[in-house]
Formats: C-alpha cells, structure tokens, sequence
C-alpha cells in the first residue's frame, strides 16, 4: 500500500533528475488513480522551449492522453512545488480531485521563479496590471458565442 | 499597415472557424510581431483530449516553436476572449508585451464556461478554496531547489 509520502517522493525524485539533465527547471509531478502513477512529468521549459511545459502541465497532457479524456476526475496530483497560476489554472480546468505539494511558491520565489509575483497580479484590476490588456470588442465575436449556445453537437468541457 | 482591429478580426475568425469544424470550444488567438502574424491557435480541447488546449496556450506554444524560443517577449497576443487564469499565467510565463481581446469573462461565464468561477478561486487562501491543497513538505524537495541555485549551467526563464 503506497501512501501519499511514497507518491511525493517519487515527484520530488523527477524534479531533481531531469533538472540534473537539463531539461529544465527543478520541478516535477505525478497524477495518481487509486494506487496506480498514471502518468509522470517534469518541467521541460527550456529544452523544448515551451513556456507553458511546467511539470503540471506536461504531466495534465501525459494522463489525458493516456486514458484519453480531457477530464482527470478520480485522479490526484501530486507536485513537488505549489503550482504556479498557470497550472493551477489547469488543474481546475482538468478537473483532478486533490492536490498535494511539497515546496510553497515562496520557495520558489527564494530561488528566483516568478510564481509568486504572477500570483499578485491576479488580485489587481485589470487595468492595474503590469501587463497591458486592451479591450477591444467586435460585434463578429458575440455573434460566435451565440452560435456555440445555439450549436445542437457541442461538446461541454 | 493592418491595424489591431484588423488581427482581432482574424483571431475571431478563427474562434468561429474551428468551433465549426467541432475542434473544440468557440475560441481563437494569433500571435502578433511587428505587422507580422506569427501564429494562429484555436481551442482545441475535447478534439484532442488536451485540457490546456486553449487557444492562447496553443498559439503560444506553436509560436515559441516557430521561433525557438520560450520567450515572446516583443510580441502581441490577440485573444477572441478574455483569457480564463491558466492562460493569463502562460500569457505572463511567455514574456508577451501586450494582449487585446473581444470578449470578456463574463461573456464567456454566460455561455457556460467556468472561467470567471476559477478566477473566484484564486481571490481565495489555499485553505478556502473548492479544490482540497495538501501541504506536503518533503526535506528532499528542498535539497533539489538549493541544488538548482548551486547548478552552474542553468537557464533561467
């Protein structure tokens, strides 16, 4: 019987091997379905220069892929670091049950991820941001969302 | 010269184009340089079984390849709509300088999409929110983080 722990290990030891052979930054992450590892993954940012391939991410794409559903309900994550915005944005899109991590994001601030400063940036108005956003609405895109709630075969996700 | 409101119409098209073609949800994002299109993206979610597959994840991705780079930095991102939490991490990870976008989250929560539910999420403490996070702090994890600070040839990003 595999405890939570077990599975942290095992997510903190991906973290440190594909760093150690340069894929990217210290990071890593396993998605678990009852005692079974699903899928594992590690951050792979700089190798595949890919912004978006974070540890969460990669291994979120592995799992969908191999039970071939865009939902991971009935699964849990377990990451060697508190996800970032971004993967924490996908986790809820995923749909995973729970979550466990082991280092925080201001771990990761102390070593000089930016986790922690995107974190901020989402409790500021949007016309506060660092980053400009400019609203710029066309007519032709009401029109497509109206067609989606129109559209009988869509596909709910 | 095209002009913004010019790329935002192509990012629209888009959004229209694929949720007809039943790629995936009504959504649709280019990615801009100079009077340059560098890449255009669509959701992709329930086509690929991919839960990151929005469209502004997969312009950025298709992008960093395109330019093999991880970084967008001296790039614009036109977005059909607002984007949800997990884009607006991707957004702030790939260096992008601006975004322009159509329609809002609140637009999109009215056709029933959950992103202005996950924005609620993060205006919460970890303990708070509807997902359970599990602290699970391991003394290996912290080893590998002081490692990645000590590692002489790593690529910050």
């Amino acid at each position: 019987m595999k405890t939570a722990e077990n599975f942290m290990r095992r997510a903190v030891e991906l973290s440190g091997e594909y760093m150690r052979a340069g894929l990217g930054g210290p990071f890593g992450a396993i998605i678990v379905r009852g005692q079974e590892i699903l899928a594992e993954g590690s951050n792979r940012v700089t190798s595949t220069n890919d912004p978006t391939a974070h540890a969460e991410v990669v291994v979120i794409r592995e799992a969908c892929r191999r039970i071939g559903s865009f939902s991971l309900a009935g699964c849990e994550l377990y990451t060697s670091c508190e996800p970032c915005p971004m993967c924490l944005g996908a986790i809820y899109w995923s749909r995973l049950d729970r979550v466990y991590y082991a280092n925080t994001r201001e771990d990761a601030a102390a070593i000089g991820f930016d986790d922690d400063a995107i974190y901020r940036e989402f409790t500021k108005p949007i016309s506060g941001r660092s980053l400009p956003f400019i609203h710029l609405p066309l007519p032709e895109g009401q029109r497509v969302f109206k067609e989606w709630v129109d559209k009988s075969d869509r596909i709910p996700y």
